[in-house]
């Protein structure tokens, strides 16, 4: 893949980031277990239960397996300097064992760093589905990302 | 410990969180290998020559190990009936290995739900430091809260 960079992103532009495979079960309980052990992420009967009907993931597992697409889809192809800071994270519905998260970013606003000329910001918007096309997680977020530099 | 209820939460309450053991390179690792692959989060040799000066937890896993201290400390105590989301993630200095958080909340507003009589809103803001006072992490949230049963 060809190395991106600052410049090389458009407002308006979709970056498609991949897809997860199938959430397992074992995955959403060893994350909970360490990471947010509330019932309905660690206890599969109890969570019949609950408000979700039955165990669904964290929602900072969800958030953590989108930053693994993010990784593998953007940062590995640019040079990363970091992030302020992400805005806005919103869960609409649960995520459940056997479902596959796709993530796709749309590119809101890109600017030249005033104090470092090596890097630009890109604001991003993420929204990430599952299967059947319902919207699981959405954030809005900036990165640092290295211009190219003049030959 | 008893039990909390919506009502007992008040504007300006300072909530303790407590704190971390240690985090461990391993521990680091072990997340970020999983979730957040670059190369400052998951190899410690490397990361020297990187912006960070060493190995650094992933910002997710920080957020995760905060929403331990959470539920521990708050989410289970209460009838925690989720959240609309949260906002302004910000990572001001790294967590590196040996770095135990301490976490707080505190309490930004509380409404009774309008759609929903058998809970209330909390909104609050967390701040976590690390064992040198360091802010290393903040975010302001939301939780729908169980309220007190009439009697």
């Amino acid at each position: 893949v060809t190395k991106r960079y600052w410049e090389d992103f458009a407002v308006g532009e979709v970056l498609a980031l991949g897809a997860t495979p199938p959430v397992t079960e074992e995955a959403i309980i060893t994350f909970a277990r360490q990471y947010d052990p509330q019932y309905f992420h660690v206890d599969p009967l109890r969570a019949k239960d609950s408000i979700f009907g039955g165990l669904v993931a964290s929602g900072w597992h969800t958030a953590s397996m989108v930053m693994r697409l993010w990784v593998d889809a953007i940062v590995s192809h640019v040079v990363s300097m970091g992030s302020p800071g992400v805005e806005d994270l919103r869960w609409p519905a649960p995520v459940r064992p056997g479902d596959s998260l796709t993530a796709r970013a749309v590119v809101l606003e890109t600017r030249p760093s005033k104090s470092r000329p090596e890097m630009g910001l890109v604001r991003w918007r993420a929204e990430t589905a599952n299967q059947r096309g319902e919207l699981v997680f959405t954030m809005t977020g900036t990165s640092f990302i290295g211009r190219r530099p003049s030959s």
